[in-house]
């Protein structure tokens, strides 16, 4: 297995098309494509090309906001985003909210977030992340003539232990959730671990080549496995009722 | 970056010398370990080399244990062996115990498992699994006079997703818990994402290379990133008071 970072993207602003874009930046470093490839994009540009910047100034806190902006000394602006990207508040406290986005992820500030956004702006999550990822796939695909797969990349913080990691909040074209069940170990004994979250691990690996500041190298290529297949990362979702921690 | 996986290994018994059989392994396919190479060990093969596996047979349930097994349809014998690995029971349900193991890690079934173990036994976590790391790592270091970092990859379990991901029990060597604090982004301001849970996103990673019938290739080298440290993965352990998901 190998990773590629691509460094030589532009800035990416609305409307841009990425397919575009990532096919150019290949082409420049001279990389073609093969079957079974994945591309990891991470969430920041598709985020941006898909126009989904906020002028801060032009956001009207509600006065839920400003009373939740100040529990948690949060912009009461910000917060008024977070509240209107969300389904639900699951924890509160300095600094932060823990949230169920619309999209059903968990994670803090439901991905508003002003790293690498220029002064004054915010970024939400991208509307449909999966869908996004389809169409870039699509796109790729439809330029290159093989079939691979794509994610988008976003990194999250978890319970019970610090730091974050890589989640793939959109996938295209791969076994998102590897279902082993029924695969047999090496004493032909049944597996117990059954499902593996191949998007998320694939996510925390192009992260570590991508880095935080993810402008930078925004796509890594994930190449020498084989995970093609149509799962989505909708599938990693875990519903409510089948969370004994929520 | 790039991840190699080591397919060429032996079945590891109890007392057997890692180090040992890691670099006849490195030498018989030709690799030689590079300065910051991460070796990412399967957590299955450090606990079966530390005698970590147990004879259901020789096991006693107590009455809690028959309790319990009864609750959660498990083996009480099984369900014994989780108790006394355990600190604390956060969870439980139909062949689930979700608990804070002695070491530290929120897992299922305190990690007892009896995949890829012969039949009448069931293997526990390493004890001290970073120890267990650090001495795989300045074993290696002294045979081959690099610095490298090693880190011991398990599989878990988690809130709110499904599928499982790489986590690491055990590092050494490495910036384990990536702190960023300070940094800045692509127009000055400071990150809001402020640490990267690097041991975990290589496991992960190394995870996609190893697959999960894991003893067939039980050691993966990364190579291609450089986070030489002095980190542990008892750094990336959330304090409980610290936790708003307990």
């Amino acid at each position: 297995m190998e990773i590629i970072g691509l460094d030589n993207l532009p800035l990416i602003r609305d409307g841009d098309d990425l397919v575009e874009i990532i096919s150019s930046a290949l082409k420049e470093k001279g990389i073609a494509l093969k079957n079974n490839d994945i591309v990891a994009v991470t969430e920041k540009i598709v985020a941006k090309a898909e126009g989904r910047l906020v002028d801060l100034d032009k956001v009207k806190p509600s006065r839920r906001a400003v009373v939740l902006g100040r529990k948690t000394e949060k912009d009461p602006r910000i917060v008024e985003l977070i509240l209107r990207e969300s389904k639900e508040i699951l924890a509160v406290g300095k600094n932060f909210i823990i949230v169920e986005t619309k999209q059903g992820f968990i994670c803090a500030n439901a991905g508003v977030d002003q790293s690498n956004v220029e002064k004054g702006k915010a970024k939400l999550l991208p509307r449909n992340p999966d869908r996004s990822a389809k169409r870039i796939r699509k796109g790729l695909e439809e330029k290159i003539g093989k079939k691979i797969g794509v994610i988008i990349a976003d990194s999250f913080g978890r319970p019970f232990r610090y730091g974050t990691v890589g989640i793939a909040i959109g996938a295209s074209g791969i076994k998102a959730l590897w279902d082993r069940r029924g695969d047999k170990d090496l004493f032909g004994r049944e597996l117990q671990i059954t499902r593996v979250a191949v998007a998320d691990c694939l996510a925390s690996a192009a992260n570590m080549v991508m880095g935080e500041a993810k402008e930078k190298i925004p796509i890594a290529i994930i190449r020498g496995l084989n995970f093609s297949g149509s799962g989505k990362a909708r599938d990693l979702i875990r519903k409510k009722r089948e969370d004994v921690f929520r």
